[in-house]
């Protein structure tokens, strides 16, 4: 039995999330009908965290148990020949013992692209949530700084989650904003070693509230101390979200695909 | 009588190319067929040149006559919600005099996306050429400086192409790399004082075979000399092209609706 990690990229468009679910393929579904094709094997695919439907991720992992023989390369060709455009096997890594993509996971970069001003970008339908006016980024950058730190995001996470706790440390939470072509771009990076459900969609729509001018860089320290989701601003939109990257600093890799 | 200037930006993917064709939508007939929802004025709306099918433009310029006496903004955000999601005005112009979208332009940039290696990327799907093997990316940034200037560039002109002056003058021509989520990527960016037929996309073509070591830059410069299609390379498929930016230095623009 080896122990494998496969690099994911998708664009969650087209897909129900990455979970497998009775109303529409799935990217987890996409990725172990790929594998029986290839190896015969019926297995279950573990990501390192579910995505929801519209989501897209760049450096989502997941971790398989296997008895194939077929070399790292031969199975990453293998899996991206079977599987659909919108779905890639970036890497594959053989794993020194045994390998969880969820257990093993120590924290993650989420990327959420939003595209503001008057006119909207045909490049970032289904890529990025179009805010139809302008935005304040200096001052959702200021906002952004309340966020940093080990801190109890409950006013970030959805309601009616389990209850469990709801200290996350977010390493990092960076706003960089572009123009493009006469078109306003906003991306925000956020690393935490967790997140709690919904917890970077409501940071980001708490975030914009912010840039339009409704909040200011203190009110967010105040909503952080609410501890209550009402407090906080609506969702953004999926389609905006990117999972970029899962880091596992303690999994010891053998030997991978490419590089 | 309004002389305007409108920014167009689409993703050509799903269009038969800029110009009116009878086979399928175009981007000409898009715009024509919501100006006239717009304003019941049945008129023609000019390029600054014809992008080919699965061609796309960020900064596409179109000229207008009008009688029209909606402001700019109105027209702007009336466009906007006419057109489909995959075509958008970025800005409407009100021009001093007489504007004529093709006579009028000075020169154009246009870039070219490629993404290479062993896997493929689902956010380059129709968006970027991809090239599955290693290019060697110093090798074309040499072999792309044999290009820039004032030359002769018959090499690269679509065979059976009108026979007029195939002199340009190539003022930039710059190439960057980057790796994204373990993607290896390669823009091209091509700026000169004008454009023969299918011009970028067989330099582009050429600097490919350059970087799959077919040719040094050596052999690029024989290349030009032999002002012939047969001593270059293949021609760029058109996913990958896309229309920047087009150059009015002299045109007079009194007003616009955004900015």
């Amino acid at each position: 039995m080896r122990s494998l990690m496969l690099w994911v990229a998708y664009d969650g468009t087209d897909f129900v999330g990455w979970q497998v679910q009775p109303n529409g393929p799935s990217i987890q579904s996409e990725l172990e009908k790929a594998w029986k094709k290839l190896t015969s094997e019926e297995i279950r695919i573990t990501g390192s965290g579910r995505t929801d439907s519209g989501v897209h991720a760049m450096g989502q992992v997941a971790s398989v148990q296997t008895e194939t023989k077929l070399d790292l390369f031969r199975i990453l060709r293998g899996l991206n020949a079977l599987l659909p455009a919108q779905i890639s096997v970036s890497n594959v890594g053989l794993v020194d013992g045994s390998f969880h993509a969820i257990a093993d996971a120590e924290g993650k970069t989420y990327r959420y692209d939003i595209q503001f001003g008057k006119a909207s970008s045909p490049f970032s339908v289904n890529k990025a949530w179009f805010v139809p006016r302008d935005l304040d980024v200096e001052e959702m950058k200021r906002a952004a700084k309340e966020l940093i730190g080990e801190k109890d995001f409950a006013s970030f996470q959805a309601a009616g989650s389990p209850r469990n706790s709801t200290i996350r440390n977010v390493q990092n939470l960076s706003i960089r904003d572009w123009s493009e072509g006469g078109f306003d771009r906003v991306q925000i990076e956020i690393s935490a070693n967790g997140f709690l459900y919904n917890m970077v969609r409501n940071i980001v729509g708490t975030l914009v509230e912010v840039g339009k001018g409704r909040w200011k860089a203190e009110d967010v320290q105040q909503i952080v101390l609410a501890k209550n989701r009402k407090s906080s601003g609506p969702t953004a939109p999926a389609c905006g979200l990117m999972l970029w990257e899962v880091f596992y600093p303690k999994v010891q890799i053998l030997e991978k695909a490419i590089g």
